[in-house]
């Protein structure tokens, strides 16, 4: 079986170029016993995949040059000669950025289409959904009348944070880029949604939260940060799993050096910053499946989802992802369900 | 009766100089019923008085204008017209830099001088051990063969944190200025000591902890921590109790500016950095007199002194504290116990 693939064909400097990928077709192995013949459905495509193409320690070995671009797929399989799956299963695996890929039938997991769309298990009941789950209430831990702060708020992280903290009696406020991102998250029962491309943006983060931060939770970086850190109460709580206004930056900004600076404030506030991957929790994910899985059968968690058809659109989809130009989760269908 | 005092004439900018302090001698009221009048014997110095001399906020109100420098002290009861305290009783107080002060009865605590040496409830058995207590175990939580390391750790938190984290197994660092000070870390069972000021610094760092650091005791802030960043390894921890080799600073340092870094440093690695006051685990003061008071009678955590003579060498004795010239616990033996 031929797959036709997207390879990292350079490693970007700052924001990346149609010159740092290759699309090639090969030809896959046959798949052996403990492996099993995929057909990718959804790609996912998520901020820490630019973080892969660089050859730099981070939580995740880096993607190799020449290497297929990784990502979460749900895929139907072809052929499993273990017996593990049945042909036309559908599977959550992590194919990667391609049309087909052999992988070992121990990372499937079985997906049920009766449950819920396929799709979610990328999004709200997959690994966006448990980061924002275990980051929210394992490190946030936010109480009934809290605030609790999120940006990228209609993204699948941000969405499912502000969603959780308003069914925990938090008061919510959510950061979002223009207008019609801030009305979705008024639709979704935000207490404030703010532009944080308003020339206002502070005051209206001011106005927003009378009665400071308690929970912040830090996906974006930047300036939503900045705008952020004088508003935290003492004993704030500020889980951090992503940085995406920063991902694709080549030098540091001008000083001054604000290190001591914020150290002071985390001194002088008691604030917790907390860096986390959703592996961290992975023995949450049972739970995690429960809950979710129930909040959206019953509307209480609602999701939204950014499909982009077709694995050649890919490489603009993940661009415009990582300049807010997405809105919900973003997959590419790469084949029919 | 009389009270010499030294009272905040001025708000120091940058380092404190003496033109920002007034002595002053006025009369007392005369203590009512709840109250008591006591002499000062010893009178604590420590770093976050620093903090409490700018019109700032942080997580105690500052010291008004005219008004006496506060401060822990070990007082004798001169008088006490509830009845709640003899004469001649040893106390700990907050009667700040006095000989004689008013206090509510409240406030204070009976100090029995056959348990432990009266000075060491400002230190190794006050809120300096306390402090150590609570931000090791509670927030750091090292684990056998893990490797803590602590900076200004001749002092009475870092020594305590020290002597406490090989109590529990850990490999522990300590950084200290000057050979004498690693001397002494070397004689306290620490299993490496390094001076901070020494030209190749980062190198000894780096040689200490060749598996990584697992808990960062921060108190220090500056190049110190700037060194101790890149050795963090995945899941460490940094309960940040001080900043005091920045406190006098009025400006912030050049750039460029790496707030954002430091955020991915947390990300990347799931980093815990988590400020903190001893006042926020005050209910584990009755299993932490228990311990410390043990490990202190035992030997198990030993604690060193920095006394000083009189009342008016509070001043030097206090800038000498932030520069780090002292050796141990700074008091001021303001009269004689």
């Amino acid at each position: 079986m031929d797959t036709t693939r997207i390879v990292l064909a350079a490693r970007p400097h700052g924001e990346p170029t149609r010159d740092d990928f290759r699309t090639e077709t090969v030809t896959l192995p046959d798949p052996q016993a403990g492996e099993a013949l995929l057909q990718t459905v959804f790609l996912s495509l998520d901020p820490y995949m630019r973080g892969r193409m660089n050859d730099a320690k981070s939580y995740a070995a880096p993607v190799e040059l020449g290497q297929t671009m990784v990502g979460a797929t749900v895929s139907r399989v072809l052929e499993a000669p273990g017996g593990e799956f049945a042909p036309g299963d559908l599977v959550l695996g992590y194919g990667g950025w391609q049309t087909h890929s052999v992988e070992p039938v121990a990372g499937l997991r079985k997906l049920d289409p009766e449950l819920a769309p396929p799709s979610t298990a990328l999004g709200v009941l997959g690994m966006p959904g448990l980061t924002a789950y275990t980051g929210l209430l394992t490190i946030g831990q936010p109480k009934p009348g809290e605030t609790v702060v999120v940006a990228a708020a209609t993204g699948p992280v941000g969405a499912t944070v502000g969603q959780i903290a308003k069914l925990k009696g938090a008061r919510v406020v959510g950061i979002a880029g223009g207008p019609e991102k801030v009305a979705y998250l008024e639709e979704l029962g935000f207490d404030a949604a703010i532009d944080h491309r308003a020339p206002d943006f502070v005051e209206q983060l001011t106005a927003a939260t009378p009665d400071g931060i308690d929970v912040y939770f830090e996906n974006v970086g930047g300036a939503v940060w900045d705008a952020v850190i004088p508003r935290l109460n003492t004993y704030a709580r500020v889980p951090v799993c992503g940085q995406v206004a920063t991902y694709n930056d080549t030098e540091l900004p001008d000083g001054p050096d604000r290190v001591g600076w914020l150290m002071r404030q985390i001194l002088q506030r008691s604030l917790t910053v907390r860096g986390f991957i959703q592996t961290e929790f992975a023995d949450q994910t049972p739970q995690f499946l429960q809950d979710m899985g129930a909040w959206v059968r019953d509307g209480e968690v609602r999701y939204r989802e950014h499909v982009v058809e077709g694995l050649d659109n890919a490489f603009d989809a993940f661009l415009g992802m990582l300049s807010g130009r997405n809105f919900g989760k973003t997959v590419v269908q790469v084949s029919e369900l």
